[in-house]
């Protein structure tokens, strides 16, 4: 099998998506900036929702003139590992929170509605999943849900090229589609373990260090889990060096839907949609990316702090400072949607607020020389 | 002057109203915290947005039925301290940004549109404002803004006493026209010295630990506001002990708009509304208030983090921690006004999520006898 997974390696499809990806356009955070210097407020007072509103055109390419229009990736599959009981919830959650999502009542429905973005929900390989008014099937025939990776490899290479492949289609349809913005979210138990082994792999990091509660393990629990990515890293013949093949390492000890999403952001990141990064989950989805292309998280914004031990380290080898920090740890995208409000904000402030020339208010420079009265000009 | 003031202490109006504030219903928090308990997702795993769902709904002493009606009140003065070079703008930027809050162009402005809120500007004594379209004039006749207190006190104690009793009954007027939460924001050329003057007498603290640079001070200009404060302790008679009367502190090294401020903290607390604060002058109006009667501060909550120094001080004094760390130190309401997408979505999230039996996931407590397919149940 290890043979076969590996001729996959040189994919055309994903190879053409990463040299699409541009950087940031610096000339674009400039020119912002300016003109955030030029509405009536003392320069940076603002702090981060300045720097949001630089990255936010930087990324885009154009200095922003509308809101953006959001939406909101959730994407899930079920895990093998979730058989060694590495999670606070039965496998069976997994497909029962899909129609959730499909009936609307799961917690990143209600935050998209409230914060106006389209939620698109995605079946990355669900155990036993029927068909649901409104998901997306982007699993990959007969594949619903990874192996148990303490005893081989989560799935095969191919599998994991073709869920990238199936990410990559879903950001090319929605930027063509008038989306502007694509915040990650994900569902699946037994997937902070995936997240887990993932960081563990790539970073690389002692499996002590990145492992968490999760959705609720006692300290029992995390200490099983660490030995289940401990066992994964093992089988898998990742012995504590950095990985050189980020595709191997997501198809050995990765999972469905992170593979679903990593083709997500590097799309996004090729049609210059900024991604808006949620949690742990979507943070290793963000390693993957950025290992396969490091522009790539030049297009990322993180949107929220878990408080999953193995999230700070991903943010940490990123470069990424979240916008909230809130100890939200839900996943689904929950993160990601609550700071959708603080992107809107960043835009808003950059399009409607007045000037010091058009407000008729002093600004700094004028103070040895201040008009007595507003809208006046002083020589003095 | 001193004698004169003192004798307007015993204020029948503040005193009725520091005796309406009720301490926040434990009893309703437990209710909430337990419907949020019910819903489709793992026990507190929204982190602090299920803590502000309880404590609104402790604040409101009921269960939220419905997203909060938010107003934020932006309340203007001017300070006689502006002419010892304690800000980077000068004294006439307070009655031009006046006028800009009144066309819509401040950052609040937008802010406030954005998130649906009723933006209430209040002039509580512009040097120089005219009558501006939908400004409350709550100034005192005569009192256009303080007097430099680095030479005597800011304003009388029946100054201080009667803008508190005009921010009283705005909160009262709010409450009655259906308002839900109010957020305070603030805006005065110098009133972060009168700030840092506040909190420097009642925490207490030394100037240079409360003092930093407010719109822009470089680090000269820091030096000098704390000079400044440290001579308006002095001449005021507050040695660097705690001071007994809140009051007499607001008067002497106060503000206009910040007494306004704390009387509409302790109105809306009176009528149990939720308080969201600031930044750094709105959470020195809640030092006072709290400091006249602590219980107000149960109905506050903290909208964002401000850089400067005093504003960690005064939060920790008050044991409030923050929702957003975004580096804002604009005031005018501004981080409140960002917060306010995280308050709607604490209620939305009770209101309009799934419980594990209507949506047919299983609960974690069945993790040994979880149904075999969604909404059946199982005796094993």
């Amino acid at each position: 099998m290890r043979s076969t997974a590996s001729n996959a390696g040189r994919n055309g499809t994903i190879e053409a998506a990463l040299g699409r990806i541009a950087p940031p356009d610096a000339k674009i955070a400039r020119e912002v900036a300016r003109r955030l210097d030029e509405k009536t407020k003392p320069r940076g007072s603002l702090g981060r929702l300045e720097e949001l509103a630089c990255r936010l055109g930087a990324i885009r390419g154009a200095v922003p003139d509308h809101v953006l229009a959001p939406a909101i990736v959730v994407a899930a599959a079920d895990h093998g590992v979730a058989s060694a009981g590495v999670s606070a919830y039965p496998r069976e959650v997994t497909r029962q929170m899909l129609a959730n999502f499909s009936h609307g009542g799961a917690a990143v429905c209600v935050l998209a509605h409230e914060v106006g973005a389209r939620l698109v929900v995605v079946d990355a390989g669900v155990d036993g999943a029927p068909l649901l008014e409104g998901v997306r099937d982007a699993a990959v025939p007969g594949i619903r849900g990874t192996q148990d990776f303490t005893r081989g490899p989560a799935m095969e290479r191919a599998t994991a090229v073709a869920l990238i492949e199936r990410g990559l289609a879903l950001s090319d349809e929605l930027a063509d589609e008038g989306i502007e913005i694509v915040a990650l979210g994900e569902m699946g138990i037994g997937n902070s373990t995936a997240a887990s082994a993932l960081a563990a792999t790539l970073l690389p990091a002692p499996p002590e260090e990145v492992c968490g509660p999760g959705t609720g393990l006692d300290a029992a629990g995390v200490d099983r889990k660490i030995e289940v990515v401990r066992g994964a890293l093992d089988v898998n013949g990742f012995g504590g060096e950095a990985v050189a093949d980020p595709l191997d390492a997501l198809a050995r000890v990765g999972g469905l839907e992170i593979a679903f999403l990593v083709g997500v952001l590097l799309g996004a990141a090729g049609r210059r949609l900024p991604v808006l990064l949620d949690g742990f989950i979507s943070g290793a989805a963000a390693l993957v990316a950025g290992r396969l292309e490091p522009r790539a998280i030049g297009s990322t914004i993180a949107g929220t702090r878990s408080p999953e031990p193995g999230h700070a380290l991903i943010l940490a080898a990123l470069e990424l400072e979240p916008l909230l920090d809130l100890g939200i740890r839900l996943g689904e995208g929950a993160g990601a949607a609550l700071a959708l409000p603080l992107v809107r904000a960043a835009v808003s402030v950059l399009l409607d607020m007045s000037t010091f020339s058009t407000a008729g208010v002093a600004d700094r420079e004028e103070h040895d020389a201040v008009p007595a009265r507003a809208g006046t000009t002083s020589g003095a």
